[in-house]
């Protein structure tokens, strides 16, 4: 499904819209919303409208733009609608955990939009089926709904200031219900929320500001951790339904790869902040070279960061095929020994007979490294120096990023030499942890347990094992 | 979606199949059953497997051979399956509904498919959702699907056991869960279900004989009012979980239309059981003609036996075009007007010159009959006696068939001598409730409550208004 | 693709029609038509209209009513149209020889639609490609088009009637070029072709005159022989192209099998024609028996007929499944061992303890006879005696006609009591060449080359080979 | 369809690929060939395969990687292949148009895709028509097979040969014919295509190195103007079937603006040739600003030219969505007026506060270029200056390129003050033709009518609309 190349980096797991408009056109805006949230999740998609009184939902699997068009956004007519797009690690057979999840509750019809992992969702699971209710997915979403749905409370939003605090771990929700949008993020602020007001009336949160941006949003803040903001008419309210943890985790990794680089995030740009870590890494982990290129796209500011503080000239040395759709062929084994490959061609006029710093954002399992330090070499480079803007990954994340497993890390098993002989490499720096947050200008407050090991919440590591139980059972 | 014509039928709601087979085909069996069984529904069909651990689904809209084909049935592998064939009332927005459904419970995994309405399940949704479960559908096999799965007893059988005493009204269960399929009745016996062997070990139940007939079954036999039936490897149980109704309630409209002439039912051939409609109609409303034409197909017994006890000559009358399929365009009234007629032509040589006796099976709402009876005097008929091998509809159903609402049906407002003018009929005839039972050999045991208003089981006559909310509510 | 069952039978090659209308829904009535014509063939369809100036075309595989939507007919706005519908040889890889095949000329654009053989179209095929023209299908259509298109000429009408001395074979064509619609019928006859009127302004042909009814067509008479019929707005203009041949030379399986019953070709009714031919049948091959049962459908009228001769009651034998779609899923051996039987059930209270005469209407490969002779004696029939509306086909058909190659037709290898042993029948009897004619009243003026040999046209034998040579060369 | 901002560019209409090898996956090459050709058209593609004797072919609508999937690419066997993709004017209804074209002929099948126009078509159109030929779409492509499928000649490069002299305009070719793959170019070389080996037996013709290099081919060089080269097994041979016309007439535009930056043409690299046009720019029209940015992607390689000229420090300034479909759904306008902008979202941190240079490489409409201009004003820049690396658009291109009519091009209609004033820049500079040239490293060989009116080959300016006449007749 996923090109081999693409398949080297950490997987985000969703991007969130929320919508509260003055016009029937909400779903529109959460379509344009998701569009612009297509990065974090390219498996499926999904729009709930309410009108008031009936919640309506599309979702499907494939690109924003291929689950809908006009004669399926069309009827979704509504004042408010929630979106949802979604990384998915299995396939066709999953349609069923595709969000929003929509259910008929005792106090009315509900429908519910996640990102994040819920780290005792398990129990719940278990607390439920107890219960006597029934599960119909295997997604944590639906669990985290008809616990929602479970509760005492007059409204949506006490109910939810009522379950919050039995959640561990990261989401941020959205959700709809009546007349209602509500959205919530963890205590712990893992993953990234905000809201934004529509210059003609009502608000919009999404999980990253440019989203905001596209659909013309002013006034644009932070959802707090442990907050909840309910969008009702051109009204927002707000409740502390936790108190925010005492020490923030926020996700580094927006910082460095995830976010689109038009994202404001803990006040800072994300494109700044990647030029920022190019910038410490050029201090750190300096080379002797003669010009400094990016693995595209994420790596460019943190590249032009590398140039500007080493003096090394800047270009481009790669050029990247854009147009991998979902049903792509791979080239088989044997094409590849021929040298057939498809992701990344090189520029030679920009690195024959330089030495070559390549910047790139990180190392997962090491596969995609030493391709392009090889395509680097036959294009005529005398040196390849690899500089990463992050430190080694070397555990895996239980908070929603699929970072693979432990066995799957590759410096989880090597050291950084090892690693730098493994892919080819001239030589090899990773940024460390210290100089990382000095270039977000931040002591603490992220979540830096792939690099470290020091998980902000307590997980049981037999998690991953147990949900794949479920989901075999329901084929 | 449906053809103008055939909408002026009555509508059975489901077909229903299950198996246990000694080898890996459960599925494969399954889609000959439904296939057998597709004049049942024609909207939607779906198959559950089970290999003793995960229940696996493909389901969908259209006929059963359009939503199955190799690609989607050769993954659902096992020995045991249950399959479902759909009438629905709504279009595309009710994918939800298609059953089996589907539910991961405490117990394991659960699957289940239903025939027929129970009257008193809004009582247990309103239930189960105080209770704090949420219901993802608008259908009633969700709600005792769940039911179902919060019993309490040590096996399905003994919870479904436990929970049907509380179900009122009529249904046909398949269930699949781990090693066993297990089948149902309710103790009115409403819907048909019958139980035969597979000749090289299993066995099969399925809503009509002739399902089992195709899948080459011996040793056919009903399935009792009130009794379950369990399938596991090569053996049956059964154990009487209510005790059958004082009186019985078979639907009459099984033997008069729904099921297919090779069915056996109530130990009557429904082929026979129509010939004899025919020879009492004959009887009781005689006419002077010169031949005798069957309304294709399911008139062709009645007519056969209207033909024998008349001694008019019996011939085909119309030419039916067969291949309606579902996204048929219909004619625009301007070229009705014009005289497009789809759906039947007159064979002019068999009819012109000639006093015609027109045999029915129904009169519905009217606008069929009409139409007919003007093409065969458009043809050259010199006189059109319709007559009808079932009494005048005057009730709704609530049982599970679509009939119509009392405003729809043309004999809640009309006398017969009306409804024959309104039809330009020369003389129409329907056949009494004495002489109808008389044809089919018995006195009682039937419901004829859309025939006389007596509904074996109390009904709450604002109930299909009630599910519409829901229904509504979901989008 | 086909049913086991259903690919025992001859196979006609195509459906037309053509439609000069006063309003600008030409197509839908086309759309009509065609679906009247449905039994001709199932593998594709399309319509060409024509708006005076440019032809627009909608065409693909399916039933009309899958290749049609309101999406796909709608644009197609015009007075004039043309359609066809197919059954084909081979599958999905012939797109190409979808027709109407439309081409651009330099009298204009140019629709046109066959049904037929034209035996001698390899010869102009090999002209067409030597004369430097490029060939895009293996369909004789596109040969015939490019003919008429190179023809002189001042109208389409004049180019047809100078080219059509050129055609040897079965040919029935409708054509759309401009302001007019063209039909033509070879001067054989083979294939029908009628013409009626519409009530409201302009005029229709096609293939039968059901089709014409189903439109509510008027003043019903054949295309003749040799005769270009020219619609355009509300005139017929008519001009005798090619004289009659000496001797007609009709397609005898159209009045046995093809036509639809409601059908009225050569003055006959095709349902009449039919019970007469079981009437001529009854007192040919008689038989000692209890009940006369149909090969339904199309056998239906023959068995009346036997039995109003024969004074043995009529009754039906079989339940026909019919819903057998496009992709449809057929059972293993290892199922059809099992006994999985989907194509007929039988009706045992109808059969059993019975002497049985089962009336067909031909036997090709006699697989399915073998098959039905089984079932029925399964369902307790004590005899079974086997009659069959036609003689034995003994040789292939080279008009268009699917009936198999000398190699499998059993007639060509085996006299009528090994066939009757080969399928199992206690007596088996054919009609006669002369007994069949009585039956349709005629002496002369059919096409019975497949009984006899007598090909009324010379014909290559190695024809059907060197088409095939084509169709593998475009791929 | 396009997206609003993509459809103020010009397009491109095709990229060609051509194959022989040692193994039978020639189709499979040919794929991943055209994905590294996907940015020359995205609207159909297609693939013939030769095994030396029968063509198969499979071509439809859509991105590469939307046409081709393992079941139609595993069909495709042969050693022999030819691929198109391609950019279409219009939409659905132009299903024939896609390439190859293939067609049966007296020498056997031939298919042919075509990059390019030939000015004089639509002469030789009317003359196939006039000897009788139809044609059965409107693209040239149909009018080159049939030309010369009617050539004299022993082979198909002598026919090749022999017709090349008659064609005026810019044509590449690829063919495939029996054992043969043949690609020509026409002898002012518009169009660019080239040539490499595989390492393991055989050879690839390409429109871009890119193609080639992803293929992992070696020994690279360009087919020149004239030259017909024919790959046959693991051999190519070569035949100069046109002097080269005096004057080369190279697409300038393929180096700004169509080529991949990895190509190489003209022994030029397209990503170097871009950086010296930025280079040229910031000499000829030199800005005082603080930041350099790029419109991506392809004018990033001209920004780090002219930041690197300047002193200006380069960083980027636009963040691009990438996931933009074929569905694509559109802002309405009252959204876009609301501020919803799908296409680019700005870096305030890059921009604010600072005067900005903005770098493109043509302006059409212009429509694109003041949206541009506006979204950078609001992210807070205080000065907006926009240079152009090419000469205003004052001709329509009549080889291949839809630039748009004369009413369409801003340049054709407005002065540089005009246009800087329309897009709101605070000032704009294009680049000279002579600047052009100059960064390009010749003094001619190029085609620029575009920018100068002086067409290298004589147009017709009436093409364009005879050209839908055609279209619109065969609908």
């Amino acid at each position: 499904m996923k090109s081999h190349v693409e398949s080297d980096r950490p997987k985000e797991e969703c991007g969130l819209v929320g919508i509260s408009t003055a016009g029937n056109d909400a779903a529109r805006l959460a379509f344009f919303g998701l569009y612009a949230l297509q990065h974090r999740g390219q498996e499926a998609a999904g729009i709930s409208v309410s009108d008031g009184r009936a919640v309506r939902t599309h979702k499907g699997q494939g690109l924003v733009g291929q689950v809908f068009e006009a004669s399926t956004l069309d009827p979704l007519v509504g004042r408010m609608a929630i979106g949802h797009t979604r990384y998915s690690t299995t396939g066709a057979s999953n349609e069923r955990n595709v969000q929003p999840f929509v259910v008929e509750t005792i106090h009315g019809p509900l429908g519910l939009a996640h990102n994040g992992n819920v780290v005792n969702a398990d129990r719940f699971r278990t607390e439920l089926l107890e219960r006597g209710a029934g599960l119909q997915s295997s997604s944590d979403t639906e669990v985290l709904a008809l616990m929602l749905a479970g509760m005492e409370g007059d409204t949506w939003d006490e109910r939810l200031a009522k379950v919050m605090p039995r959640w561990q771990g990261a989401y941020c929700l959205t959700i709809i219900a009546g007349t209602k949008v509500i959205a919530a993020r963890d205590p712990w602020g893992f993953r990234p929320l905000s809201l934004g007001r529509l210059p003609r009336g009502g608000h919009v949160v999404a999980s990253e500001t440019g989203a905001l941006q596209t659909l013309g949003c002013l006034d644009i803040r932070e959802v707090n951790p442990g907050e909840i903001v309910v969008l009702q008419g051109d009204l927002v309210r707000s409740r502390q339904a936790v108190p925010p943890a005492t020490e923030m985790a926020r996700c580094t990794f927006e910082q460095i790869y995830f976010s689109r680089p038009d994202a404001v995030w803990d006040d800072l740009s994300v494109h700044e902040a990647r030029q920022n870590l190019g910038e410490e890494l050029a201090r750190e982990r300096p080379a002797e070279a003669d010009v400094v290129i990016p693995v595209p796209d994420s790596s460019v500011p943190a590249a032009i960061g590398f140039a500007n503080v080493s003096g090394i000239p800047y270009n481009e040395g790669f050029v990247k095929n854009r147009y991998i759709g979902r049903t792509f062929i791979e080239p088989t084994d044997e094409l590849r020994r021929q040298g057939v490959a498809l992701k990344f061609n090189t520029l030679a006029a920009n690195i024959a007979g330089r030495r070559v710093v390549m910047v790139d954002d990180s190392i997962v399992r090491g596969t995609t490294s030493g391709q392009l330090v090889r395509l680097v070499r036959e294009a005529g480079a005398t040196e390849v120096h690899v500089r990463i803007t992050c430190p080694p990954i070397t555990n895996p994340c239980f908070f929603g990023v699929d970072m693979g497993t432990y066995d799957e890390l590759i410096a989880h098993h090597l050291g950084i030499p090892e690693i730098s002989d493994h892919i080819g490499a001239d030589s090899l720096g990773f940024l460390s942890v210290p100089a990382m947050m000095k270039a977000l200008g931040r002591d603490s407050g992220y979540c830096n347990a792939c690099f470290t090991g020091e998980y902000p919440v307590p997980v049981q590591l037999s998690m991953a094992t147990e949900k794949r139980r479920f989901d075999g059972a329901l084929g």
